[in-house]
């Protein structure tokens, strides 16, 4: 689990209450419940219309997984592969059988399984990219529904902002009312503002770094089970997939032998 | 028929009433027809102006499409992409052309009758992609006139409140009517805003989204037309196709046999 | 002729005009002759500082054909090109050499020459295609002229007014002048706005939908120039070309033998 | 030399002058010294920090270029690669050493040269292309510069006017200075507006026309150059390369045989 | 080390402080520790949750480069590798080893023991592209993260301005202290401001200007690596490699050679 997403939101909320104390003002002009409803189900509203119903179905997935989801570890696929390429050189790719129950990794397991079933490595290839593309279309989909949350917030703050003035307007012949009439009319501004950059466009920048960490880790998998499937050498491969590793991840098959011993 | 369109729209207006009431106000000085006419015809005319009369009739065909559209069932389509090619196996490709009067989807049809006509593959493929290219093409104009829409009305709206301020300032001399002057001018703005944001930019979204689920059966409907026509395996097409769907509708081979039994 | 992108203007005025009558204001206020050289002089000024004199030259003829230019209809190249496949496996290659010289189309009939003067495949194909990619960028300029406007005028009505308010600001000794002095800063934004919206944008975007349309048609012409040139039957070149033309015009090439009858 | 960018700057110029003599308004509210420092010292700053010092000395030229600047002419270029055609066909690729001495453009000579000396086509192709990428790389900067100074200019107008804004508010006991503060709080915003779009964003787009001039010209180079070295008919070079000209400057073989007789 | 990202921040202050003395303001007003505590912690909250942990301890290396980096030389990596072409030409590839042990740069070096290994043409290339690619990404996440500053910093300006108005028009009984208030509320707006455009954004330009650079000097590593394999000619690589460098740094084959001596 990544802690930063929650970090970076009690930062936020530690700013906004620090320079309010620095300032020495309350913070009884800041709750206002009517602006969150305007907020909150206007951005659902306006950012649910362009979904099927079946994607609103994965928003509160992606709610977890942006604040508790781990990223993927390629460092320990290079280990496992290399060790799926030892075995297929010393005992043949049948040999491998046994080896892929223990993969926990859907993704490596059904690549393996079709190299050990004899698939053509053109099919193998395609099926594995297929699936990376289609895993691509599924998350964008929730990644764009928290981006568009984070765009129709702040819509929704400021035409609660014109209602709120449109109602203020109406009432002049009560001038003592402007200015906590304004101040209400401001507050959905500043909820849209907050929604919008402090939870939604967050979610939706930290959904889409855990996606590319996946996606880089499911192509390291493929160029491994091909690797695999062409009998190169533990060493070559681990030279060829530790390339798309941190430099610091770069050990090399050596160290990885010894890990696995 | 998908009704998130309709519940986001729904959404919006709640959001909207519940805030009011709950600030304790009322819809009176919401109201104005001026504002309406100003934005709605405003709005069309910048966004039709950039298109052709034939491009503007297909309006009111995509605004139903995006309270009413279903999107393509893909699942359907590997089922019966299946036994097409299960046939074609047993009992060579002609026996399909009966098999093709009972298809549905014309897309399918053409490229199944293509195959028993013998044609050649590449041409088989290229055809069937051109049509989705003209398809795309076709689709993405409907979508850019409601996007155009929702582009044009805050921009009508912010037209029309300077119309309004400037009207109101030319009024000085008559203090009393300064606020509803104001909150008229307002009005074009809420309108535009609300227009733009509720209405054109979620069908626009949504007609994105459901055209990206057409294209995708479509160019799953291509490889499995092209896999039947190189006599694969039902199992192989299946494996292949189905790495497009979602992983909940991938049950392999056997169950879709069962299903078709 | 496509009259849409007047009806657009028109549109627009009648917005203007219905809401202010709805409202009960005079259009007085609204006529402001420096707005008009400031903005319209400013707009110029800066779109054209980015391009050539040659450039600048195309401008005239790009707002005509906006209003009163014609898509290409690529139905008719369909049957065209149907014909001159039927011609070229009757008669031979060198029998088209008469058909060419009733074609209109500079672009085919260039084409066709080639091919009638024995021009190999790939060349005669790079050339069309160079002399689409030549074509679109010579449009593009045109259509980049007019967004350009549409980018500047409100930009320059924001400087004017900016001015206006400078202005304004110097002289608040004289109070009585304050609203007719904002009101006619904020006239230089109404026309800013006015001519980006209403005219410069959408002129933008009609011819970039017109030369979307010209560069499908050539397109489609290359494709059966080289049917054509490979001696392809009439019957499969009409299927290939009718792909790509809109579902009701796919009339087979039966009737369009019909119709050449 | 061409003057459109020179025209362009004069325009605005007239634009802002001829609106405020039709308003009645004098030019000493607009003279702003402090405005101006803080828009050009403050631009400066932010678009040079991020590039290298290498950068910043080319931004004089990119100046003198946007305003002095000649477009290559394509037309000379078919014309001197169609006589070199005709020269190799007639007495041998040797023989064109002599005519490569008369060659003025660096970049046309340099790859003649590679022809002469028997390099192989492709690497002939590969060092010109490379050179063209690189070219597009070093301009790039230049125009990215400029692009950067008009992006900075506005969001530097606007830093000041807020810095003004505060000073005002901070000496609201004297309200007389009110206007006069404002106004001048408001004239950095008119000096950055009128910076980044009267100067620094019509230069930048100067350049990249003038530089997607170069690039086809360079490109058309290549390609003229690769059919000399094939041996292609001065005939097939000419219309080869003048699809890629403007419908007027396509002349034909005989034309230009004409013109260097 | 590139002194211009310091210079371009010393620019702005200068034109802040240049212009500030100039109207003859003080400097009192502009201070403001609770708009500096909600820009800064508020801009680093809503950044910082959209990446993970490792991530963000990048930081402040990204700073210093930002600062202080020195961009790669190219013109150095042409002349080394010509030497390794001589000395493969003169004494085979395997004589390459020791100069290896001599190189600094750890790609440059990883890419030639590869050769000199005997490992495949297209692996070695293969190997050091998916480096590249990587390092594309990992410089990625850092660029991107100030350019997110830079993003939030004027939001969250935007949202302590709106939290000062809110708490303004609040206290309207007290009316001495309006100016003040408003004052402190636009405060927080200059610092989001000047954060972004002084610091983030140029921080953010800078890196990925660097980037670029380190990019094409590997890039040219790559292409000089593959043709000391290919037993290229130094004098052909020195014509290949200098397509890629400033038109000042091409120097030739000789030149180097002299250099080399």
């Amino acid at each position: 689990m990544d802690p930063l997403t929650l970090i970076g939101l009690v930062l936020i909320l530690f700013a906004i209450v620090a320079s309010t104390i620095l300032d020495g003002n309350s913070f009884g002009g800041l709750i206002g419940p009517s602006s969150v409803v305007m907020v909150l189900f206007g951005a659902m509203g306006g950012a649910l219309a362009g979904f099927r119903l079946d994607d609103a179905k994965k928003l509160p997935k992606g709610l977890i997984i942006a604040f508790t989801g781990s990223p993927p570890e390629p460092d320990n696929v290079v280990t496992q592969l290399m060790n799926f390429a030892e075995a297929a050189r010393r005992e043949g790719i049948l040999a491998l059988e046994q080896g892929i129950a223990e993969v926990d990794d859907a993704f490596m397991k059904s690549g393996l399984q079709m190299v050990v079933d004899g698939v053509e490595g053109d099919v193998v290839r395609d099926v594995l990219e297929t699936e990376i593309e289609s895993m691509d279309a599924r998350h964008s989909i929730v990644i764009d529904l928290f981006a568009k949350l984070g765009q129709y917030a702040p819509v929704m703050g400021l035409i609660g902002t014109v209602i709120g003035l449109i109602n203020m307007l109406g009432n002049l012949s009560d001038p003592e009312s402007l200015g906590s009439g304004m101040a209400l009319a401001l507050l959905t501004t500043l909820y849209g503002s907050f929604f919008s950059n402090a939870i939604f466009n967050p979610i939706a920048a930290k959904l889409k770094r855990l996606h590319a960490m996946e996606i880089a880790a499911r192509e390291l998998t493929v160029e491994g089970i091909m690797a695999v499937r062409e009998g190169a050498s533990p060493r070559l491969l681990v030279e060829k997939l530790e390339a798309r590793l941190e430099p610091a991840q770069r050990i090399g098959a050596k160290a990885r032998m010894g890990d696995a011993a």
